[in-house]
């Protein structure tokens, strides 16, 4: 299988991030990618290529202009006003405040456009936003011209990222740009299948009222799990979106046999639905030793769902999302890729 | 005049706040109180008693029950989950999630109930926050028993916690608590003034359907300001409420002829609403040396809104708010209630 990657999604290097009270160093770091791009190599999975680079193409599809002006331009602005630390809001639109007026001061339009506090923003960020989309791009263009399967080696990741709103690591919804891209070159129906720990909270929420993109996503149940405000089962979408969005929450402890269920289930409602191209939200953070989540896949579990995916028969886009047992992470993602190819 | 104070409210001594990216030690400090206490008897400006102890009584009349709870257990919650830091909400409720599920994880929980994350919570929060409470309402009780004036130096503020959401270093509001009682005391008609730098959004929120407690805060522009997201100037009550919430947001660098301006108008609005009894939320981070402010008010102009206050005619409590120039803290406020007594 491809490997899409370019080095410029390391120019996302936050130095902290906010966890349990404390700024520690960010569990999305730059390794992750180097350590599958390893694995890669030594799997022989197949050949790594440059994406073509293409400035802000696909972004405004999916994106509020506003806030990607205001993403560009976050971190000069930040710079500017001679903060101590990197730009982490401190306030935002609470449930008893206003939602309807975007403040001229900087921390409150941080506050307006960001759903979590952990995710810094550094000098590099958008920049590597920017690639991680082009990532996407390429990806797709290679499944919707040759089929198949191809691997975004995407970074920063993109589901929790919502049409104006960033956090969960998230700036540019990778997985949404490429379900439009696809839509925008003649495929009728898309299928988002979301098998990080963690809703895809964005994803959701930018296709909740269509039906010509499914979204359907394994997760961890968001009354226990990041990102706690939305995911759950009765979300199932709007207006001519209603029944196109699948939640499937599940407890923590979860081990294969019961994930592999629900995603038997979801891959059958993606056959019923006719999607024409699958794209994989790649997070593999469902590994019983990832630090952050509560689900119990082991290695060898990730080469048999990879394997299950492929006798869909569809051409399917993988696209990196999370994943934080930062030694294992090349492994497990390379098992589902090779498990595609093998299946 | 009579001060409430109880040592009580040093109980509240979080070593983190969220500040421009890093955690730095909180502005609203311990410090602040002893500074005014010492300028109390220095100045001369009359007894300082201990309020009555009432447990929640006052509490539940104004705010909800599950978020009193949650703040009541919040410290020992946290420390059982074993985290490094204070806690402070990296996720919350934002616009692009649901607002109508609270979560059963203690994070998601905290998400919920916070409208800020620079207010961490310590081990003596909750304990500290009823003694402010406390402090309110033995003011109160004064005032209505023999008229004047009083003062309750209450440590946690007030004015930014809403019915069920705590932040801007707030956790009960001990104006709108005050408010209530004095409401079931029999007075048919009270009037909340807050002269705080920033905008009052807990009380505001708190009385905005209502007729009978008139809420009028002059304040920095929000778009411009915390809170960001209320306080402007299109907010005037919905509802029986409309017509008795009265906001003036001001430009950075107003100085004290502006100001006073925006004090007579809502004064002699006040006077046509025929409040029985005036609550002032008296923050002094109006004044010009105040680090985290934009107004310009010098310490003699707050002996002189003293007096216009005292030209009322109405019995008045005046309950401690903001004010971060902690030099100055203590001159400031008694010049206002000094003002108060003179005029
Ligand atoms: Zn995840
Ligand atoms: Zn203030």
């Amino acid at each position: 299988m491809l490997t899409f990657h370019t080095a410029d999604t390391q120019l996302r290097h936050p130095r902290s991030e906010l966890h349990g009270g404390q700024l520690v160093t960010p569990f999305e770091c730059p390794e992750r990618v180097e350590i599958i791009l390893a694995r890669i190599r030594a799997a022989a999975l197949g050949e790594v290529r440059d994406p073509e680079r293409r400035g802000l193409a696909g972004v405004l599809e999916i994106h509020d202009a506003a806030y990607v002006e205001f993403l560009e331009n976050l971190w000069d602005n930040w710079q500017a006003e001679g903060h101590g630390g990197e730009p982490i809001p401190s306030i935002w639109p609470a449930r008893t405040l206003r939602g309807d007026r975007i403040p001229d001061n900087l921390e409150g339009r941080l506050g307006y456009y960001a759903l979590a506090a952990e995710t810094s923003v550094c000098a590099g960020t958008f920049r590597a936003a920017l690639a991680s989309k082009d990532i996407a791009l390429a990806a797709t263009d290679q499944v919707l011209a040759h089929g198949g399967g191809a691997f975004g080696l995407c970074r920063p990741p993109g589901h929790h990222a919502a049409r104006d709103q960033f956090g969960g690591y998230c700036f540019f919804n990778n997985a949404a740009i490429a379900a439009q891209h696809a839509r925008d070159h003649g495929v009728a129906r898309v299928a988002i299948l979301d098998v990080d720990f963690h809703h895809g909270n964005g994803t959701q929420e930018i296709f909740y009222t269509r039906d010509d993109v499914l979204f359907a996503s394994i997760h961890g149940d968001p009354a226990l799990e990041f990102p706690y405000y939305l995911g759950y089962a009765d979300e199932t979408g709007s207006g001519r979106g209603a029944g196109f969005t699948l939640n499937y929450p599940l407890p923590p402890g979860t081990g294969y046999p019961r994930w592999r269920q629900a995603l038997e289930d979801a891959l059958a409602r993606i056959q019923t639905f006719g999607a024409e191209l699958l794209i994989v939200s790649l997070g593999v953070d469902t590994f019983a030793q990832d630090p952050i989540s509560s689900f119990t896949l082991e290695s060898d579990d990730f080469s048999d769902y990879g394997g299950l995916l492929k006798r869909t028969g569809l051409p399917t886009v993988f696209l990196l999302e999370g994943g934080y047992a930062v030694e294992e992470i090349g492994v497990n993602v390379v098992n589902v890729l090779s498990g595609f190819d093998a299946g």
